[in-house]
């Protein structure tokens, strides 16, 4: 009897009349949920900058594109619902100021209209949105030149990293968030005949027979506030979680860090308009610095879904107060991000690897590891036994060795992004002296050969006792890791185990040749919630990870409440209701 | 490239060595996944208490075992992490106290006898927590006549009705809880081997490949409150949810109605023991009326996960506080259950299905309809025009006619649950003046053959103004409807429509012969987030979902923040941690 009815069930997407976008995707939403689904390798968009992939031309045209945005009003938008006021006060970490100005919403209006595009959007399908969605995506991606430069002038990352992360691997992850929303959609039949087997008053056989509709309704107006580190990355799964599934959307960025998003909703408002949707469907909300415009968003009624990247305080009370309104929320916060090492057959690998975690953008991510446990009788290495001070000297000697000059650094390091950073980096001398422990590495001041405004520093290491939580349980962002010494690597499980389950994570790694520890970590990190690489030494790093396969956050310790991206990130931004009747 | 490594990918449930009960379940798990996914008939618990389905003597041994556990310490749960007191002050509806007495459980030793549990369950795997579930699910199975007659005695349903509701019904929804967990388990492999494309320094092909291990972590323990009139069909989706993803679970029953969950919870710790897990992984904790055990559980930072069925005051609270406070909380309250007659070819059977809904245990269902809509004006009828008035003497008469003989009446009534209803159901005429209404029906007052001492009551229909929101848009829970005449079906629909967004519902039902007016009607329903039934007549009542078929709630309007079974309810029960290594 069991699925009797569902061979030609038709889906949440068919539509009576299929939207001339829905043929064009259709190919790779299938490719994207496939890869989804079997976790397995999958890019849409190349992360190679090279003219031999983006066009010849196309860097210089992006570049260029991005400077003629500069010093002005940012007219792309088209009509919003604006108060008519014009803010936007961003400067780069390299030095100059943006200029770009913004209009800034009246947020009763920007509510009503996002309100208004809701029900076309919502009975258009799950499978139209899908299309529209990637369609977006794809147009995005061809200004991927254009937002790497926002990025990096918005965030101080350095170009070819902007140009990847902000580019195609966050669009990879846009589209990972649109095929989970699709795919979930799509789980419920749009509609079924139920037939429940039964008889009459004479025995003879009389099923009921009830047909059912199942509708995919939309939460609401939806909110996604960006950080000021990866404003694209770690915007838009959230913005596509949503908007696939039928909410509209308001952006608002973090004041610093508006242009990337701003390209991105007026890319948006475009393809919206030309498949036949309201613009409004994605709004920009921008704001002057301390404005506060999220806390307003986010106690609005209409808004049901946030999700969120930045400073844990803010984060905190929206998981407290807008979770606690029945918002739906998802955060991604703070952490302290570990690495445990124990031993290695190929010192050289961990050495090169670690110090590329540690230099990548000045260790301002989100993924950076922050505290090192290493134990103080030292390590087994193929280079033989090493003391607790000699690897925290070779791991400084590489840094330094991959920062040493100027000219390359800087192509790694970026720039720092706020005064918070520069103080951490700048501040290592005292920190050790307050933790009894000693600066292994202090971060170097590097000068940048282009923008000579740019503060930019290398990593910093300073090595302190397992005994001094009071210190390395606090993320120290930007360039500054400890180097903690302790009794073993079981003490060193313990005390990884323990720190991220109560202070959170977002990565962790671990160095071992012995195949106890690695499944002793493995426990460690299931009882901490926390995804683990092991034993890294080549070209895959602790901080990245790969849409479609690899989940970034767990959702399962403090740092993040959400997963990017699993089922449950998209499938509560929706609900069903049914419609029933005899036939 | 996509999807390369999964057709070899193990499952979750791949583990060394699989539990004996995995073979034995794997066909109805099969099966239930299908009809869930297909949203088609299934049902395995048949519905009918015969003796032909259940065996002869079945119901007189159900009726026997739930006898000799009256006036009796309850010793079936073996073990417990008791603080040494027994509660229990259990009366039934009926008149008898039932003298049965719980241990009462030491909250801190319940939870760490909990977390104790928990590593073995998670490591076994999807599949055979799956298994194990449907073991438990079977057994309760053959004590359903003795939940049955427990579930009468504490709730006051007729038994009929408690033995197909809290037996067959609740069972198959905890299959159907089950099916969805371990489906949503299943759709992240255990394993992949990823591969990206890449090429050396010479140029020639070298791909970078990883091992990526995803394993399924449990929340934590999870806490489940029942509540007093539907203890098992309300209790076991979020608590076979909670299990079948890893979870611990803590059952805290409604203190008038703990004995059925009280077997349900003996029988799952027999079936988890025989099965080789701790029997901790289900704990009972009973309290002592007024104590507040829920709240105290609730608060505990252990408990992850809470699944509340009853009043709204208190599932408002755990909306505010413990999702505010990170945990996962599933809810259902409270609504003003909605019908919208328009017009009917088929009066009789109108009159007849509307009339049962409302009758059918008296009112006491979360899902019974309380506010009838009709234009004053009157409706189209087979049977001509009829006046709002004439409609009303008509349902009264279906009403009276269906009770009228009362040990017939009492088969369908039950008994009141408690003094709040029976205030309600003797309240109608001061409830009628104060809402310048009259009162259609009383409420009549029904003497029970066999127990004199049960309070039964017929359904009361009171009339009032559409102008009254004052009175209709509060629940009135028990045997009182409320006939709202309106200035014809347009504003009915959008009363409808305001007043479940506003205060929720967890059904709603349409009459109408005009295509037009069921399309405002399902455009309504989806604008409020409920869910329709379109002119039943027959066999199929609005207060009645079908597992595996119909979801239970919306989870899109007040009266609840969750549906029985979507994959929302399940997904967030549980967490993926990945672990990564190069291969």
């Amino acid at each position: 009897m069991a699925g009797m009815t569902t061979a030609t069930a038709p889906t949440q997407s068919q539509q009576p009349q299929s939207h001339p976008l829905v043929d064009r995707h259709a190919g790779v939403l299938q490719e994207a949920t496939a890869a989804l689904a079997g976790r397995s390798y999958f890019s849409r968009y190349p992360e190679s900058p090279s003219p031999r992939v983006y066009g010849a031309g196309a860097a210089e045209q992006g570049q260029a594109a991005y400077e003629a945005l500069l010093d002005k009003a940012f007219g792309a938008l088209g009509e919003v619902a604006t108060d008519g006021g014009w803010v936007g006060e961003e400067v780069s970490p390299y030095g100059p100021a943006l200029g770009v100005t913004y209009p800034h919403l009246e947020v009763d209006r920007a509510i009503e209209v996002a309100q208004a595009a809701l029900p076309r959007w919502r009975d258009a399908g799950a499978r139209t949105r899908a299309a529209v969605c990637v369609e977006i995506i794809d147009a995005i991606n061809t200004r991927s030149f254009e937002i790497g430069h926002s990025v990096m002038h918005t965030t101080g990352q350095p170009f070819v990293m902007a140009f990847q992360a902000a580019g195609p691997h966050a669009q990879d992850r846009a589209l990972e968030a649109v095929a989970a929303g699709l795919a979930e959609q799509e789980r419920i039949p749009a509609s079924v005949v139920w037939e429940k087997p039964g008889r009459d008053k004479q025995g003879n056989p009389a099923p009921i027979r009830l047909q059912k509709d199942y509708r995919v309704v939309p939460r609401g107006v939806a909110l996604v506030i960006g950080c000021n580190t990866f404003p694209t990355w770690n915007g838009y799964p959230g913005l596509f979680a949503s908007l696939v599934t039928g909410n509209p959307v308001i952006v608002k960025p973090h004041p610093r860090a508006i242009l990337p998003l701003a390209i991105s909703v007026a890319v948006g408002r475009e393809v919206l308009a030309g498949a036949g949707f309201s613009p409004d469907l994605l709004q920009l909300a921008p704001e002057a610095e301390g404005e506060g415009l999220a806390k307003v968003l986010a106690q609005r009624d209409e808004v049901r879904i946030i999700d969120y990247t930045g400073g844990p305080g803010f984060g905190t009370w929206l998981e407290q107060t807008a979770a606690g309104a029945g918002k739906q929320v998802y955060t991604e916060k703070a952490g302290v991000n570990t690495v445990v090492v124990d031993s290695t057959d190929n010192l050289r690998g961990v050495l090169g690897n670690l110090a590329f975690s540690l230099a990548l953008y000045s260790g301002q991510m989100c993924t950076t590891p922050q505290n090192i446990y290493v134990p103080r009788e030292g390590i087994r290495t193929d280079e033989g036994m090493l003391s607790f001070q000699e690897f925290g000297a070779k791991l400084a000697a590489a840094v330094g060795k991959l920062t040493g000059d100027d000219a390359r650094a800087v192509e790694l390091l970026g720039a720092t992004v706020n005064d918070g950073v520069r103080a951490n980096a700048e501040g290592l001398a005292a920190l050790a002296r307050e933790a009894g422990g000693e600066v292994v590495l202090d971060s170097r001041a590097v000068v940048h050969p282009t923008f000579p405004e740019a503060v930019v520093r290398a990593p910093g290491l300073v090595s302190l006792d397992v005994s001094r939580e009071d210190v390395y349980t606090q993320e120290c962002f930007g360039p500054v890791s400890f180097l903690i010494g302790t009794a073993g690597t079981e003490q060193s499980l313990a005390q990884f185990r323990d720190t991220v389950r109560e202070h959170g994570a977002m990565t962790a790694a671990v160095y071992s040749t012995d195949e106890q520890v690695l499944d002793d970590a493995r426990e460690a990190a299931a009882d901490a919630g926390v995804a683990l690489s092991e034993n890294l030494t080549g070209a895959v790093f602790v901080n990245q990870t790969a849409a479609f396969s690899d989940l970034h956050g767990t959702g399962a310790n403090p740092a993040a409440n959400a997963a990017y991206v699993d089922t449950a990130f998209v499938a509560n931004r929706f609900r069903v209701v049914t419609s029933r009747r005899h036939v």
